[in-house]
């Protein structure tokens, strides 16, 4: 239902094997990606995926391995002759910082839109509701979380009962409500059971471990988070520049009860990131090393 | 004694397998980079030079593909404990459009240095001349020359007529004048010879011919010259975008009388270059398809 991919895994400089960190998801047709460093539009086009139905670019933060790609990223759309306008979301100052960058681009086929956040935010983009979290870096930073709802099951016996033709059942289902030409009206809920879990993918990186993640990624089928620094006794440094262990990743995905986690943004000085899984396992079974161009279609819950 | 690389050999936008296009000049361990585009500083990684030595860097011009890595180049010198100034060369206006990228990269732990040109301008970096001469595409743009001179050679007869003490012939040699202690003026030019051919490098990008290019690159012993187009039917479009189609800079390459040409910034449509290297040479036999990482070592003429 929503395909996920992660374009790369590194971070503070992009390496001849390792992107920058870079998430894009898929959903009916359009696209979202968060994060856009020095890059980012190679590893979209290793990856095939199209830039093409990129509606919505949410930028964690302003430093350069998150955002430098941009102008790049968007004369490239622009040279594959877009013309539909993009929406730019992120911290507040994000339309002066990508000004700024875009001295080099300053002529673009397209139309630039800018939502920037002062706080924790939520708003929907075709489709897909996203809320935007406030983390702790040494920087203004936010993560994000992108949720699809799914409806009630249809009951039929439900819509005999209550007399509705045929022809309107394929659109209460979606969700909709029907009005017919005799002006009687059927809504959805009628005919439609709980609201069942639908689908949840929550993106951080470039932070220390914080509530406010736990509290927005919680119960999500997917969460990638930041790993800077596989080893434990690293912490003191991850505490100072403001990153996190793979251990602390994974005591966050324990606490926010996800099903999944992928580790990202890597320094450069951790070659291997897969050394390190064993221990970050027993924290929390179900992790992963990211790496540039892993991909999962994420499906509702049978 | 030059060695000189080519970082890629890409325009307007970075592919999987090309870089932009980016030259590198190391000479008695001082390196020029000149342009800088998104994944410059992955190419050099790829290739395993340092960036440690670079102390000057050109651009040609402000569009993104030459100059937008540049935040990050800047930082990943600054990560690898950079102190020593840079030197940024380029067209009028230089220091502002740099100053407006590094909005993602505020603080460099190193002092950049600016140099602008009005016109073509001559500065000498380390030993090497530096010509800067305007191009015309449809911003301004300067193609580069790297010159470096060559002694005359020494002749150990002259030194003996003139009674100079063995002690200071190697200085002499090298070049610089003596006064002994007893205040005795000897100047290298009673025992060098005639000045013979140097070294001279010129780079061209993202232009159309012209005549100050032919004038500029004269005799130069590597031409590395744009060539977006390898069809010769791309001419109008060569002229639409003004830029050059290989057999263009073949007749550059022919009328300066250099010794070797490169062609480089293929256009992302060119998938093989090497397809049409048969009719360049028919107009110039030493023209070779620049490829990411080409590498040559530059000599004095025996």
């Amino acid at each position: 239902m929503v395909d996920v991919c992660l374009l790369g895994c590194g971070g503070m400089m992009p390496l001849p094997k390792r992107a920058l960190t870079s998430l894009m998801l898929r959903y009916n047709g359009n696209s979202i990606i968060i994060d856009c460093g020095e890059g980012t539009q190679i590893a979209l086009k290793r990856k095939g995926w199209s830039p093409k139905s990129v509606g919505l670019m949410l930028f964690t933060h302003f430093h350069a391995d998150h955002i430098s790609g941009l102008p790049g990223f968007l004369l490239t759309m622009g040279n594959a002759e877009r013309t539909e306008p993009l929406l730019l979301a992120g911290p507040k100052g994000l339309e002066r910082v990508v000004r700024s960058l875009l001295i080099v681009a300053p002529e673009l086929p397209f139309e630039l839109k800018f939502m920037e956040f002062n706080d924790d935010s939520e708003f929907t983009y075709e489709g897909v509701r996203i809320k935007a979290f406030k983390v702790r870096h040494n920087i203004v930073c936010y993560g994000y979380s992108a949720e699809i709802d799914r409806q009630g099951k249809f009951d039929p016996d439900k819509a005999k009962e209550a007399g509705i033709p045929l022809k309107y059942w394929k659109i209460l289902q979606s969700g909709e409500d029907v009005v017919t030409e005799e002006g009687v009206r059927y809504t959805s809920s009628i005919v439609l059971g709980e609201k069942r879990k639908g689908i949840k993918i929550t993106y951080t990186t470039d932070t220390r471990p914080c509530e406010n993640i736990v509290r927005y990624a919680e119960r999500s089928d997917l969460f990638i988070c930041e790993g800077m620094y596989g080893e434990d006794e690293k912490i003191e440094k991850a505490k100072e520049h403001k990153h996190m262990t793979f251990s602390e990743a994974a005591r966050m995905a324990k606490d926010a009860d996800v099903k999944k986690m992928w580790l990202t943004h890597y320094s450069p000085s951790l070659v291997n990131p897969k050394e390190y899984m064993r221990n970050v396992r027993k924290i929390f079974p179900e992790s992963y090393p990211g790496k540039d161009g892993l991909t999962e279609e994420i499906n509702y819950e049978e």
